[in-house]
């Protein structure tokens, strides 16, 4: 049985955690730590999980956790865990962190695009970037520290990594328009987010400066082996999970100055995706619906061409919560533990 | 390993118990019955069980279907069941209808309700009333048909139950104001079910004259051992699933004049759902709400006492497509299997 | 021109206040209070109002705001005007008061359900309580002081009140099970009305404790000229506006033991509201939606005689933020300068 | 008194025409046109009309209408005004037709767009894009035929037009990610558009052949005196109402390599824009969001400039039944009589 605890085990990532985790057979919680509600029972924080969770929140304390845990999960605020972690914790524990503290090589990056001092750049290196389709070989029972990619990014960098990788489309061309539902906001009580300001409401926001744009350059950059420069461009949705990313690119047109085909397009997805679990690439003519995906940890891909443009449009979906966040999380838990990659996220989509 | 087959499985409650059966390790679906998209892929119509689901729709022949199975669930409209059944095909399978046919033990208490005459009356007496919380004993492998209660009926009926079972409430005073999300219309293409008809919009309907009062009165007579008549009123709200029902009844007084407790009440709900695993009796103070049972098997009960008026106010919340359909059908099936009750249910409620 | 001041002018209703009052011809808006925002110009807190409102908002003075203002509206918080109106500024401007302060004549009542010391009963007596449709005579170029009515209350009232006031129910059985969009939980940033926590879900709340209940008791014991106690629950619902209530009463029989008929009932609310611009009694089978009354002053009631039980179903649909609380506000202002009821209320319902 | 008449009056569109023109003191509706509802009182099709709109749906005849009426309003699918229009008809009366037969000068393009054969292509010179902002001066008294932009398309061509007007964007880069609400599908009963369809729930579709998409290159293509190929990408929205296009292009850098600044941009955004009534450009680092303009006639306009890529990424937002729809029309029909362009439309928009 693998000992886990949770860092901020109330926000809306951690608390589909403990929804996946209380499923895990391998899995048990041993603490569910939140600072806002030490001393109270979880179950009260999250009333559905009543009769669930018995356990109390507990505060994040780390060093005291690293001792009792398997594993720790840190769905926390940036700069939190890189302001803690030290080489002692590290080897005592593993560490999945739903953060952004890991994810960029770059402390320069990290440090301009959130504004805050990286307090230890030296565990940079070794974190391993848990886009588990991509870096499943990095991840393993030998790797300690594990950057959980973010939501918008997992869907952006998917939906186009195959086209880059294999160096299809003109990556400076890369655009990417997302829509989220509105949980990755968190559950912080901010006057933008109630239900009468969001609800039959959409807005674009953080423009041309959203945090996840070096994180999504950065990893399509290691793929097409070149530097990638997009713009990115997400939007706030009324409804509660799901993230789509719509893209655009223009294809590099063949030596005749014909463009690729559906046919030839559709090979190379199904060359890197053909046998990932959870990513499907759907049918021609099909686009993703982010309903399509809900409560489940897949992600759903699909693509025109634009003859008239040059342009592919490819699209994908997933659940923020759950691919976006605590699913992958638990998908690079399996990895560090040597599981079955998809123990515990057999999670069937929900609709309606 | 027990093969099942659903008729209607196009339907939402029908998905609902592919995406349920899915996950039970006991079952096989063999037959996705679907009058409308036979010979089309389960996944075109649900895109959800893209890659999860591969069969094609199968007509609805229940004879041939008896022949493959070991159980049926008929997720399809009133009257078709009844207008198809025989002793044949009960002695080869046995059956979870999800309709009303085999609900009401009254015959033309049914025909008048629903509107149309009831075709196999002979099996009304045998059909259990599948609410397992309440005639567990009689849901056993010896059972062949059992009646799936409905979702407002489930949820109405086991809020009262206890307090009508041992003669707390004056029954003839019980009001029943119940609250469903838009998935319990159906997938069929009403104008009135539009988006933009059902969104920011609230209504009741059916008032006084809808299909599931009979259900609940008849229930709640046997509990109580007396008639039950009980103003019922459904409204829709904008939502996908969830169903809360608030009801009202004047409590009887004790000799001194004075009103049970929250305290005897409470003993009373202990008494009958201290050890039911889907029944949740919440805190004093908490009220049921639908989020907190989503996607679920749940039903969460709450109630307080009014001194000024003498009525006890009772709150029930259960998700219309789990415990109100899909859920309860699996946790009878299991029931008629002779497997743990629970199997397959074990589904954490997904918040947000 | 009316010069009309508006404390509160940031919170939804007086924001509503303000979208209205920019379209009446015989107002203009001189002071934009709000104590959040002082300085501020009011487009950026409604950023809807750009271009249209070119004003900062304002402290919420009122002694200086009674030098410049013919009518002050105060949209503020319990207690407040209670705390600050003296007959100095009563003798100056008019006011009509949004809030609870003087809607509840008997003090003790006020006190114990708000919890709060009431710093100036003096001015209760003198404050009519603006349900225009029933107390219009009281509402005068004469009158200075305007309790305007609250949400829930102006729909539970005018709902009930022709059947109370008539005798025709019996008024110690009435139920009024009420259902509300969310922004009659305000602009405040609390996390129980975020998106997340309120979308898809649904909740009673204050169930047999809530403010409004004394306030409903109190009008309809007027009009029946008897004491009414009454059970009363309100529900959040995922919409932004409109307030749906159902009432439930026991019908009084005729001496030969007969309910009144359909005709009976429906004469006694062609009685009063026949003429009412504002009320609008559907025809016999219809079900009053939120929808269709969306953005105007109107009130839509519906009823329903369920001879089974002897009851009467009343249902009655507003905007709360309209009929609810701005729209009531500026009908009350009409009155009391003597211009026609309608003026600027002229909104006709948008749907969808 | 302007007297109107509406085909497909109990559409979305000719409803929100029917809300509109009941507050234009100018204008009576004579002709309340549906096909699917003869006989039937407007108010029973659209019960928020009730005792508002007292007149039957009539019959689709616009040669008997065109003798009563002095401007007609076509709220009707593509072919249906092309296949009835005559020169008789049009000696008679003015028409504001909102369907796309008479948008699209080039009947190729029209026939390959919408799959249909043009039955009247004699009147498509004369018509006049109705797209008041730019072709003001050309929508007269003079003027009989009116093509009514849709929705999609005026807030793409409004977002983007004075920068491809003034030459300032690669008009070959444009790319347009367009969301809307759900209105915009229409009334029609389609299982795509239930509401546990659309709910919690995004999707893009038409991807890369939307209809909307050569309209917006044409009208485009004239203010860019070039040709003019996009990317249009729409995508629906769990809301009812609302459009948001966000757009992206490549800037033209100066002569010295360096990108236009934000003040040449916005004085070129204002030199079009600065004295427009209904197109609201906001000030620096604002994003529109629909609910800012719901109701009423506004497009709202933001934009930001990313230096990193080059581009520019414009964002317009508008209400797609107002402005996108039965507001231009009206606009229209003001500017077709002579009357203030603004008249009836004076709509504040309505928020929350």
């Amino acid at each position: 049985m693998i000992k886990a605890g949770i860092i901020g085990a109330t926000g809306y990532a951690g608390a589909e955690l403990v929804r996946i985790l209380t499923n895990h057979k391998d899995v048990q919680i041993v603490w569910y730590g939140s600072k806002s509600y030490i001393d109270k029972r979880y179950s009260e924080v999250y009333q559905n999980m009543f009769r669930i969770v018995e356990d109390v929140c507990r505060d994040d304390r780390l060093q005291e956790l690293a001792d009792q845990a398997d594993v720790i999960f840190t769905a926390t605020p940036q700069g939190f865990l890189a302001g803690i972690l030290t080489e002692e914790i590290l080897s005592k524990v593993k560490i999945v962190d739903l953060s952004a503290d890991y994810r960029i090589k770059d402390v320069a990056v990290y440090e301009k695009w959130y504004g805050i001092e990286h307090r230890s750049p030296q565990f940079i290196q070794e974190a391993v970037y848990g886009l588990c389709e991509i870096n499943r070989d990095q991840i393993t029972p030998a790797t300690r520290l594990v950057a959980n990619p973010g939501c918008y990014t997992t869907c952006s960098i998917l939906t186009a990594y195959p086209l880059v990788k294999e160096g299809l489309i003109d990556a400076g061309t890369l655009i990417v328009d997302a829509k989220s539902g509105t949980s990755g906001a968190g559950r912080g009580a901010k006057m933008a987010n109630l239900f009468c300001e969001v609800n039959e409401n959409m807005k674009a926001y953080g423009v041309a400066s959203h945090r996840h744009t070096p994180e999504i350059e950065e990893q399509l950059g290691y793929a097409g082996n070149c530097d990638v420069t997009i713009n990115f461009t997400p939007h706030l949705v009324p409804m509660n999970r799901g993230i789509l990313a719509t893209e655009y690119a223009s294809l590099k047109r063949k030596p005749d100055g014909s463009l690729p085909s559906y046919e030839e397009i559709r090979a190379v997805y199904d060359k890197y995706y053909g046998k990932e679990k959870f990513v499907r690439v759907l049918e021609k003519g099909v686009c993703p619906e982010t309903k399509w995906v809900e409560g489940s940890n897949y992600v759903d891909i699909g693509f025109v061409i634009d003859e008239r443009t040059g342009r592919i449009i490819m699209m994908g979906a997933l659940d923020n919560l759950v691919k976006g966040a605590a699913g992958q999380a638990v998908q690079n838990m399996n990895l560090l533990f040597g599981l079955p990659e998809s123990e515990g996220l057999e999670l069937v989509p929900c609709f309606p």
